[in-house]
């Protein structure tokens, strides 16, 4: 075990767009546990879209990130210590812990034992894991039916590729936008997607869906809001359900830098069922979930 | 019987606001009934929101009105001739009719007897009519429970004052928002909402709904759309149900005019439902509907 801990600061809060500036990396001796704690070296670390609220002053809905202390994240890890009966050295967890080579869980507080037989450990965070996880409450408040068409946007991201197979699983239609060809590819090629675009390079967002979705959209996966969502509540059917995951084109703009919506007239035209959630607020479905997505 | 009927004719489709040269009165003969018609004579009839829509060109969720033909409202009126045997001169009925002293209700379709011992006739428009179902429908979807604050805008108005009353009967706190410090009043000395404001004058909508509703907002009754839309999303509160009954701020503007909404990342963070419906979708729930409102 070496004797330094690297750990990444948030330095500052960012404002509009993060830089390498708003963090510093510091070094300093790995943390002894003390009684009831668990020193945890970080194996693999999930770093999501949610963490931009977090860096924030402005409250969202998971604790901000402190300036001058490391910032967090999920991650699977080994035990490398441990004053906790619970867990011993070498135990692969699961924890919200420090960007950092090491962290103390405080009492083992969060920590949880991964079945490292289940698949391999880095689906624990991904399709197991929270964007699994992120996906599949998404989907379950979506509600689509086999042959019904379902977008989703960000496809490609964690959460976004995950959504996309379940719409699949159910027997529908699944288009996806990304913002690369490199990623429409993997939509398309790797993943399976019916049908896949640039939303940067296509002629019109909702030329795009028009072409790919020409049957309307049922179930919109929202990952992106802004212009993509005007497009979408153009082209939902009626009773389409607009599952509200995340709005990434907008997490780095200002209230006044924010290009508005002003389509929403559709919802009341269309009976349309808007629906944010978060991930966190089900986490009694965690076992239905683990099950039906393992297998 | 006068032998002359008066028809209100759209001349043109409005673009923008509505003008008075968008109409014609247009004088003619009181039409004969064929078989199995009905000749109505319109004694009450109900102006509302949604006519502006149908106005249009583009589809709206109801059948446009044509260009050259009289506009259509729902109507109390009285059988004055009949070649229907469900229908006798002076039966008090019920119809989708035309803005005119009287309208053939062709074959009977669409007429209904109303009982005129249940209540006044103008509250067969009104309460008991698609105004007073359509904020019993959106009531029921906005799950409202006791001790919650329900907010309602475009207060003042038919859907909106059944709405706030229909708050009040399940125990929340209402309030309410309109454009003239004379309908503010209604709302709160006849009405008896718990707080209402003027949104036109109020010194900013978010800072008057911080002010009314100091727990913030349960469940949104919108009627308005746009910057009252955009304000009850700031003061939501986690788990709000926002019910999009219809955005009349918006219904003359075209698209590039309307204000866009920012702030949706609300819908999100504060994992709101918004939830848009029509009235129209939910006749089977007329009965029980009628029962309860009645009492």
């Amino acid at each position: 075990m070496p004797d330094t801990n690297r750990q990444i600061i948030l330095k500052s809060r960012p404002e509009g767009w993060v830089t390498l500036d708003d963090f510093e990396m510091r070094q300093g001796d790995v943390p002894a546990p003390g009684p009831g704690d668990v020193l945890v070296r970080a194996v693999f670390m999930s770093l999501d879209p949610y963490m931009r609220g977090r860096m924030d002053a402005a409250k969202s809905y998971a604790a901000n990130f402190d300036v001058g202390e490391p910032l967090k994240a999920r991650i699977i890890g080994q035990v490398s210590a441990s004053e906790n009966d619970a867990f011993q050295p070498g135990d692969v967890v699961f924890g919200m812990l420090d960007w950092a080579d090491y962290s103390l869980a405080a009492g083992g507080r969060g920590l949880r034992h991964v079945d490292a037989d289940l698949a391999p450990l880095p689906y624990h965070l991904g399709a197991l894991g929270m964007p699994g996880m992120t996906a599949w409450i998404g989907m379950e408040l979506g509600e689509p039916k086999e042959g019904e068409t379902v977008f989703v946007s960000a496809a490609s991201g964690a959460v976004g590729q995950i959504a996309g197979q379940i719409g699949r699983l159910r027997g529908c239609r699944v288009v996806g936008s990304a913002g690369s060809d490199a990623k429409v590819a993997f939509l398309a090629d790797e993943l399976g997607f019916d049908a896949a675009f640039n939303y940067k390079t296509a002629d019109g967002i909702l030329a795009a869906l028009e072409s790919e979705a020409p049957e309307g959209l049922d179930v919109y996966f929202d990952n992106a809001g802004g212009a993509v969502l005007e497009a979408a509540l153009d082209h939902a059917n009626p009773f389409a359900r607009f599952i509200e995951c995340g709005m990434i084109s907008q997490y780095n703009l200002s209230r006044e830098e924010t290009p508005g919506i002003r389509n929403l007239t559709h919802i009341n035209r269309k009976r349309i069922r808007m629906q944010g959630f978060i991930v966190s607020d089900h986490a009694d479905r965690l076992d239905e979930f683990t099950d039906e997505m393992a297998s």
